[in-house]
């Protein structure tokens, strides 16, 4: 059986979760206590992050690169396009949410709502709060621009860079930071992709000590 | 013409000029004056990041998508293996110069060595120097591992990942940074790459106000 090291709330590891139920390949999930790295964990991945697939035999680490993989081997449904140029256009969003989304937006909130809970590191910074919540609503919007020219984020079929979007949205979602009034388009694609059954794994989590939002496990939100 | 917005120093342009050199299409370049964000450069990308690519009436970022774009439609000669687990090698090494290495090691020396001064931002935080001094050993001394049992970063043939290893290292040669006593079999591989004509226009690069190190553009160094 392959196992996924993963840590519930990261969006990484969320991609690769969703990615991974989309080709219905079962995995073992194994919560990585990141905030006790052992050495075990570090041997796993000398990176020292998460996600980290044991997958026949072998261990991947790099969300992006595990995505990839995983299309390539299994391209059944296939979350890639035919042309080097819409494949492009499904990099440069996953980057775009990988990177620029998370750096901005993601690890601000959940760093503050999260993890300093669950690593003891005291009260959050209200203006990493503040700055996450200012710079989701550009990125909604920049979401809302493609999804009007588009039936999903890259394109006219779904791919890599709609799980790759959904991933730290469903994560911000849990902690109530996504503001779905914003656009109603962002909220259909979501409403879309939230009721395919790779979600399901996803909305059932829970972290302990931290309830999820009302919406977050709804799927007529 | 194809034409390439990017900032000299700039790992990420650096590799995509690399790859884009090593497949002979030629470009043109404009330098982006990033420190000044204009109107002009967020519309060309809304990301607001370098580089830029003007690539067949296209406007492309992301420096990975941009280079398996790149790889994708002009194969030769080929910097991506064959079998889908050697991708996933190259991938993830690309993942982690661009992401570990940068954030742990290039961006912090560049940003107080080179930007803080271009900017205006005052000296250096000697605390960021430090830190990026002591990171970029264990980088080295995990990219001699890899060299130990390969011939190139990811595998027996060169790929993008010895580009994307090479162009922040390059970057960080240019102000004295990278100690190449440190491992002999990691300065074989540099000095491998570092003579390929896709290199000669990195070397010919001058930061106005700071010269390069007496070795950057030595290919007998």
């Amino acid at each position: 059986m392959n196992r996924l090291y993963h840590v519930p709330l990261s969006p990484f590891c969320r991609k690769v979760r969703l990615v991974l139920a989309e080709k219905k390949i079962e995995i073992e999930l194994v919560e990585e206590r990141y905030w006790e790295p052992e050495p075990d964990f570090l041997r796993r991945n000398p990176a020292g992050k998460v996600p980290v697939l044991k997958w026949q035999n072998r261990t991947l680490s790099e969300s992006q690169a595990i995505c990839e993989l995983i299309e390539e081997v299994n391209p059944n449904p296939m979350l890639m396009p035919q042309t080097p140029e819409a494949r492009y256009e499904v990099r440069r969003l996953c980057a775009w949410f990988d990177d620029k989304f998370y750096n901005e937006v993601a690890s601000k909130l959940l760093m503050e709502r999260v993890y300093r809970k669950t690593m003891g590191l005291g009260y959050p910074d209200s203006r990493n709060v503040k700055d996450g919540l200012k710079a989701i609503k550009v990125h909604i919007d920049y979401m809302h621009d493609l999804l009007e020219r588009r039936r999903w984020l890259a394109g006219d079929q779904m791919t890599l860079a709609d799980f790759a979007a959904a991933a730290p949205l469903s994560s911000l979602d849990y902690i109530s930071d996504v503001d779905w009034n914003r656009s109603a388009t962002v909220k259909d694609w979501y409403a879309k992709i939230k009721s395919r059954p790779a979600f399901r794994s996803i909305l059932a989590d829970q972290v302990p000590g931290m309830a999820p939002s009302r919406q977050y496990a709804n799927l007529d939100f």
